[in-house]
């Protein structure tokens, strides 16, 4: 099991702003879900809220306009064949945690499961629906985040399109004072 | 003057999916505007729809209300110092181009200009506003994209926070059936 800790929610825009590939994880009653996401985007920095765009045609969409909730997780690049194989199938038959070997953990606030091997995992809420239906829009909050610390060097991965992924490479710093 | 050729519209995604720092030309009557930002997303592949998050306390914001025009010019490592520097300061009073050596050049469809020494630029225009007095949100169209075939390896960056870039390292193919 990962040793995860606590991230302050101020921080959470500092994992989604570089636009990775994450894993959202729904729950219903009788069953989990993981659908792979690459449409994303911060938009405010704390509470950290987060828009982000769900396929109607997927398993995911009618989940989360039910139950309202789900995980936001954060894989690296080591992960990246079961990150991709889980965008392949659907979940509506399938248990993607047993198909890919991905360790389902217990949220704090949300239903949906953390997945384990992920090295960080938002908690979140939808807070606003109204664009989901012409654009698939969903906002979430996010009510609480885990960061696995002790990955000192986590390679996200980010899609370009018909499975070309570009993994984080060299890292600058720039006297910025933009947040 | 850099090379560029159309890109089609529906290989837009490509560029903006993974989440490179880019920046949002504006123009008025009067002047021209350059604002980089990191919060935007795909919706939609064709026409490619994209959601921008521009702060209501910039210049920008008023500007894109008025115009509902503006281009997103996506630069790569080698102007990172000029992204964060156009990031740094407000365009109210300060023209951008001549402050920082960007070329501007006349776009296609829209007044505001390209950024010439941006790798690829995309012409848009504001289609929906209903989002934006809440969470500053804007959906733009893409209604033309120009790119520079001849840069082989393009590079972005994207914004980990505080002045903190990571730059786009290996490419991986992974056998997706994702878009």
């Amino acid at each position: 099991m990962a040793k995860k800790t606590s991230l302050p929610l101020a921080k959470v825009y500092q994992l989604i702003e570089p636009g990775p590939v994450v894993m959202v994880t729904t729950a219903t009653a009788e069953r989990t879900n993981i659908m792979t996401m690459s449409w994303h985007m911060m938009i405010d920095f704390e509470p950290p809220l987060i828009a982000c765009v769900i396929s109607n045609r997927g398993f995911t969409f009618d989940v989360l306009k039910k139950t309202k909730e789900c995980v936001i997780n954060i894989p690296t690049v080591e992960l990246a064949e079961k990150v991709v194989a889980c965008g392949n199938v659907s979940g509506r038959k399938l248990d993607k945690f047993a198909k890919f070997g991905l360790t389902p953990r217990a949220a704090l606030f949300v239903q949906a499961p953390l997945i384990d091997e992920c090295y960080a995992n938002l908690e979140c809420r939808v807070i606003d629906s109204k664009l989901a239906n012409q654009y698939n829009v969903f906002i979430v909050e996010v009510v609480k985040a885990w960061i696995d610390r002790s990955r000192k060097n986590p390679h996200t991965i980010h899609h370009q399109g018909y499975g070309k992924f570009v993994v984080d490479g060299e890292l600058i710093k720039l006297p910025s004072k933009m947040r």
